[in-house]
Order: structure tokens, then C-alpha cells, then sequence
């Protein structure tokens, strides 16, 4: 389902970067930095989880001198079970709350949603969000594991930060321009350890139907960026793409997991993953590269993997969706 | 945020009861029995909910004779962890897909994201889904469970089944009128057991926002429907509401926890939960008695607790939420 938007804006984002991400090549980009360990002075990984998210909305608030009370709706998800980093963080907003689900592919989802309530004026002003938290995604979805166990260099790394973005109907610089919602692939892989592998194929399939029902070339885009498909799942996909679609991406294409760390010296095998990898990258870095005009169209596509613990024990094949959101300087 | 639609309506529903439901008082309004066992013929729980899920939308697609080409939008959430149900579901499935996690109160919060993508005219078709299972409910919450333990009387029983409503932009003759998103609340209370207790202030919060927002009454609305809160939970939320907001809704208000079993016979405690306990009450029977004009308004407000219990361990107490969505026959 593609669609296009006429008065949907940004009209800011707010990111933190984790210990790791305050490391690497972006940290510069970044709003605030929690480099000073992973707990944050909370008592568990996923109260850290929390604090990460809710700092996050208070200090965006801060950032647009808003009080809570002039935003109509929130909107986040994260890869707790429960969306539960989500949840809890909403409880300190009195915000009407949206809980979505769709992995690493969740800040998309968000904007698709929000892009949609702004436009049909339901709401003036929305945020989207998103968190990840490297230790509390370990403990989840690699529990148990053995001692010394080595992981394979296709493994990615879950980013550890938290982003916001504040979408609003007054005009602003940047603008959601279009959006196409992902559909669920699943081509029967059944290795959590190649996530990029398993994403390719949905991003794939949300590039290509975006651009043909507008009726655009990838050089339409000064950027296509995918979610965290990592060094192997990037070239994956831009094979698949020549093969299956006939369509070449790699002129204008990156994906966010290779670059948010540096990869030669930072312990992440193929790159960054997790929600917030795409959104800590699209809306730390390149939104300032937006904000400065250095480029002016982005297809962001974050990438998920919604597969569940449970069910790959039980020896299912890892679902996949990715969903693409059109972000454009205005012409003024 | 409350907002009134004009162009949203209901062309049909789909719901599958599971075995205690087939034998409760509404069974003949469900439109499919799953009585013969809670496996369906899969080799787990969690694969047996993906059936039922996967079943109903199936059989959907076939009583409005539609192909699924059809359908522009899938939006989709449950109980399981990653909301599981929904994105294996999804797989089988040509359809643009949402994941969204609400708990229990998951039906309310995909009927006000549907109803906005169709009021938009970014969608003319959505079906809007949920499912639950009892048994992989009680695995991933109650477990691990101590043999025979007594549960208190206060508890609730996650309902077995699922229900799809299929929204679209063709005249139809009942429509969604409005709908108030909910907030998150907390009150502090940490019992498993008593989650009609945690979720009414959710529920009081959602129904008078909605109610005063729009200035209507109580009395608007033939019926004033919660999803579960049971029989403790029903009472404290007339209390609540007539306490804390001077409203007394009892002259119109039933929960559908109170009303899908016998509570008598069959071994339910306080009544009926989970996401497909307001559905199928809501989109089984009272759906019937509007299309034959014996209620004409209804105010659909499912109702959810959406706790972690890896943060309930670490003595979190429990978030709620509720959605309200107005249903009401169209006059001609």
C-alpha cells in the first residue's frame, strides 16, 4: 500500500546513542550520549531500556519548548516482549499511546501510522519512537547460550539508543513525502544468526513496489537506506534486486548497520542491528544532512525480523517485513 | 485524541469460537465452532493460535467473496511475545501488513488505526484482526506455575478464538462513528490475579474522554461495552467512574468478560480475557443484534493490561490501557 502525503512534516527528532554508539563514526551526530555504562543507574537492563525511551520524549519535548499537553498522540514499539520498554515509558506521559510491533522495522511503522493521523488531521502533533537496548535484546533473544560460544560473522550487533521523531501538520524544512507498508516474506530461512539474509528479501519487495507505484527510478532517491541488513544482507540485497527485479539500487543505496559503527575496530561482526539502529542513523545523521540541504530525498526502509524465539525452537522458518517512508526537503 | 469519522464502515466480521467458548451462552452467534480440541490439528499452542488467526481470515475472504488482492491493509496483533500469531499469520497472506501490540485491548487500537487509513482514503478495504489461546496464554504468563495452586477468584480465563472485521469506504449498514485512543495508566497495583482491578482506571479514563469530548451522555449509547474486566472489575469500574469523573454509566454498560461464559458452570473465575474476548463478544453477538436493529449504538471499549512479567519479577506494577471505538447503524 503506497501513498503520498501533503502536509505531513518533521518538525524535529531527538536521539541518544549507547556506550558503543558513542564509540563509533556517528557519535558526533547524535543529540546526547549515554556513555557512561549500560544500566544508567537502573536496577535491571530492561528499567535501563525504559529510562533510555523516557528521557528520550522529555528531552525532545525540551528540545521544541512543548509541554506534553500539545502533543495529540504517541506512537512507539521496541523488540521487548510486550513492547514493554514501550508500555512502561508511556506511562509517564499523559499522551494518548499507540503500541506497534514490527521489530527492527518499528520506527517505520510509527511514521507510516502518524504520517497518516496528521494527514487526515486527526492529530497536529505526533511523536514516533523508538528504543533498543543491546543487553536486554541479548538476554531475550539469545537466552540461553553457551559459555564461549563463538558467533558467526554474518551475526549483527543491537544497537543500544533511543530516537524520537515529532511529526506535525505546521510546515517545516523536512516532510513525509510518501510511504509504502511492507508485506511479510518468509523464503524459509532458518538461521537467527543471518538476520540480513532473512531481511533482504521484505526490503526488497517494499523498495521495488514503492518506486513503481509512483513510477520512479532508485535515482530518484539521493539515498536509499535500509534498516540493519549488515555488510552481508546489504550486497544480498542488491543482488536480489537485480535478479528478481530487474532493478539496480547500488548507486544510491546504504544501509544504516554498516555505518554506525566503525566495523574494523568495534566488536559487531557484519554491523549494527536493532530498531533503533536505522533510526538512530536516519534521524541523528542524515537528518542533519537533510537539515543542511546536502541531501534532499531519502527512501528509508527500515528492516525487522518478527520472528519469535518460541517458534524458532519449534523449527519455523524467521518472518520478515520492511516498510519504506519517503522524506523530502521542501522546495521552497 | 477523539475524532469522528464520516466514511468508515463495517462490511462484515468473521469469528471462531474455541472449545470453552463453544460451550458458553454466545456460541451460536460465533461463526465457526473450533470445539474438538485446542491443538486444531498443529504439533504446538503457538502454532495452533497462527491457525485459528490464519483460519479466520481465510474464511472471511470467502463469506465476502473477495480475493485478498483486495484487501489493501492487514492490521494484525495478539498476546504471544513478538506478536507471534499475527506475523506468522501474515506470511500466508499477499497483504500490506501492521503489527501492533495493545494486549487485550489490541481490537480497539486496530479499529481506530483502520478506520483512520479508510477515512483518509489511503485504504478502501482493511481487515482489522486479533486472536488468543487460552493455553499459550497461560504458558508465557503463568508460567512457571506450581501443581495445584489454587488460582484466586478474582482471576480471570483467557478466551480461545479470533475475529477479523473487514472496514471499508463502501456504504454499509453499520459504520464506525468515532473513536478515543487511550492513555496509558498505573495505579500501583502488582496482582496477576486482579487484572479487572488494574485495567478500569484505564477504562473510566478512556469512556469519559470519550464521552465528554464528543459532550454526549451515557445514555448516547444503547451499550457501554469493556473487553474484560470480569465481575470484580465491572463493579469497580462503576464505582470508579461514578467517584472519580460523577458518571454513572450502569444503566448501559456490560462487559464482555461477564457475558461469554456461564459463569455458573463452566470454570472461568471472574470471567472471560484476552484480545478475543471483547472480539468475539463485540464482533460475534453484538455485531448480530445491529445488523438487526435491536441496539443501533455501541461504545466498544476493549481493555488491556499490558505488562511484561520479566518486569512484574522485578516488582513493577502493572500498566493499562483501554481504546474506544463508537459503532453505530447507519439511518437511511
Amino acid at each position: 500500500m503506497t501513498s503520498k502525503y501533503n502536509n505531513v512534516y518533521i518538525k524535529n527528532t531527538y536521539t541518544i546513542g549507547g556506550l558503543y554508539e558513542s564509540q563509533g563514526p556517528l557519535k558526533k551526530y547524535f543529540d546526547r550520549l549515554y556513555d557512561h555504562d549500560m544500566y544508567y543507574g537502573e536496577k535491571s537492563l530492561e528499567k535501563a531500556e525504559i529510562k533510555l525511551l523516557k528521557d528520550n520524549i522529555s528531552y525532545l519535548l525540551k528540545k521544541v519548548n512543548y509541554q506534553e499537553d500539545k502533543i495529540d498522540l504517541l506512537i512507539s514499539g521496541d523488540l521487548e516482549n510486550q513492547i514493554a520498554a514501550s508500555d512502561y515509558m508511556a506511562r509517564s506521559f499523559n499522551i494518548p499511546f499507540l503500541g506497534i510491533f514490527s521489530a527492527c522495522a518499528t520506527s517505520g511503522e510509527g511514521l507510516i501510522i502518524g504520517a497518516n493521523f496528521v494527514e487526515s488531521k486527526k492529530a497536529k502533533n505526533c511523536i514516533v519512537s523508538t528504543v533498543s537496548h543491546n543487553m536486554s535484546a541479548e538476554k531475550q533473544f539469545r537466552n540461553p547460550t553457551e559459555y564461549g560460544t563463538p558467533k558467526p560473522k554474518t551475526s549483527t550487533f543491537t544497537v543500544t539508543g533511543s530516537a524520537s521523531i515529532l511529526l506535525t501538520n505546521e510546515k517545516n524544512p523536512i516532510k513525509i513525502e510518501s510511504s509504502t507498508i511492507g508485506k511479510v516474506t518468509d523464503l524459509g530461512i532458518t538461521d537467527v544468526n543471518h538476520m540480513g539474509a532473512v531481511m533482504a528479501p521484505a526490503a526488497a519487495d517494499a523498495i521495488y513496489r514503492h518506486l513503481t507505484n509512483l513510477k520512479r527510478k532508485p535515482e530518484y532517491y539521493d539515498l536509499i537506506l535500509t534498516g540493519d541488513l549488515g555488510i552481508y544482507g546489504k550486497n544480498i540485497l542488491i543482488e536480489y534486486m537485480k535478479k528478481q527485479y530487474n532493478m539496480d539500487i547500488s548507486k544510491v543505496y546504504n544501509d544504516a548497520g554498516t555505518i554506525i559503527y566503525d566495523l574494523d575496530k568495534q566488536p559487531v561482526l557484519a554491523g549494527g542491528s536493532g530498531p533503533c539502529c536505522s533510526a538512530l542513523v536516519g534521524f541523528g545523521y542524515y537528518f542533519k544532512q537533510m537539515e543542511e540541504k546536502k541531501i534532499k530525498k531519502i527512501l528509508y526502509v527500515p528492516t525487522g525480523a518478527i520472528f519469535s524465539p518460541t517458534l524458532t525452537f519449534q523449527k519455523e522458518s524467521i518472518p520478515a517485513i520492511a516498510h519504506a517512508v519517503g522524506l523530502e526537503v521542501v522546495n521552497e
